[in-house]
């Protein structure tokens, strides 16, 4: 069995013992997290999160792009959600390349130049504090003022909070 | 307790049994999963989805943005992922927003009207086949031939594959 069939297999093992249990699309704990895509990072098991309690948005990096922002105003102007929490973390894919150098690779494999920003970086702590800047000067998001920004280990498995980012 | 607080004691209990268990950057099995920010989506659990598996891209809608297109270009280019999986979902926030209803909301709260499209959309099944048709247009995603395309329903938990999106 290829791996999207067995993930299906493992969803109705899944589905069968909760069918009907339905929760409100408005997150209970009215919080949104942003992180990175990481495949190690469980955001449910490692916070504790049960289903329902918060957002989740996640991209390359769990950097505040454009795209966070639009997900961002949605959450807190139409569902409802007060908080933020931004995890960054160490071993990141983004630390290991550079904008330009994936650009030109980008460019030199496809003959088109990106019209995104690649969005690396060289300390995963300037980059929570980065992100943490972006999220508190965009208008589009109402409710500014419990933003937090952390950086989770992948060998500890605990998150630290970044310091100077209040 | 507030929100936040307790979800980095819940991380404490959570990160002790498993210090220094390290696992590699690239996702064992090679798939990325992009899907909506939604809180009742539980990835891990709903697809049975181990530590260190596989990238999870989310964002409002589940919806394939130019930040999906720039993680899942690194994901594929520099950490080895080949599949990749899309999932939406019923009762989603964004089938109950217009984009221009959302975007005359934020011009009229902030004086701005914003760069970014809002990505709203009326039919689940169709939004999934315009991600899908993004994922497949992208030069900059090299591995385009394994995409399948979900609905995930918030009351069943269970999966059903978009048809025609093959």
């Amino acid at each position: 069995m290829n791996t999207i069939d067995q993930l299906l297999a493992n969803n109705r093992t899944f589905a069968d013992p909760l069918a009907d249990r339905h929760l409100d699309v408005e997150p209970s704990r009215r919080l949104a997290i942003v992180t990175c895509m990481d495949s190690r990072l469980d955001v449910f098991a490692a916070l504790g999160l049960g289903d329902g309690e918060a957002h989740v948005l996640r991209n390359a990096g769990g950097v505040v792009s454009d795209d966070v922002i639009r997900s961002l105003a949605i959450s807190q102007r139409r569902l409802g959600t007060r908080e933020i929490m931004l995890i960054h973390h160490t071993d990141c894919g983004m630390e290991k390349i550079s904008d330009e150098g994936f650009r030109v690779e980008l460019e030199e494999a496809t003959g088109i130049l990106p019209e995104f920003p690649i969005q690396s970086f060289e300390s995963v702590d300037d980059s929570v504090r980065l992100s943490l800047d972006r999220v508190r000067r965009s208008p589009f998001i109402p409710h500014r003022e419990a933003v937090r920004g952390f950086v989770y280990d992948v060998d500890t498995h605990r998150l630290r909070e970044v310091e100077g980012a209040d």
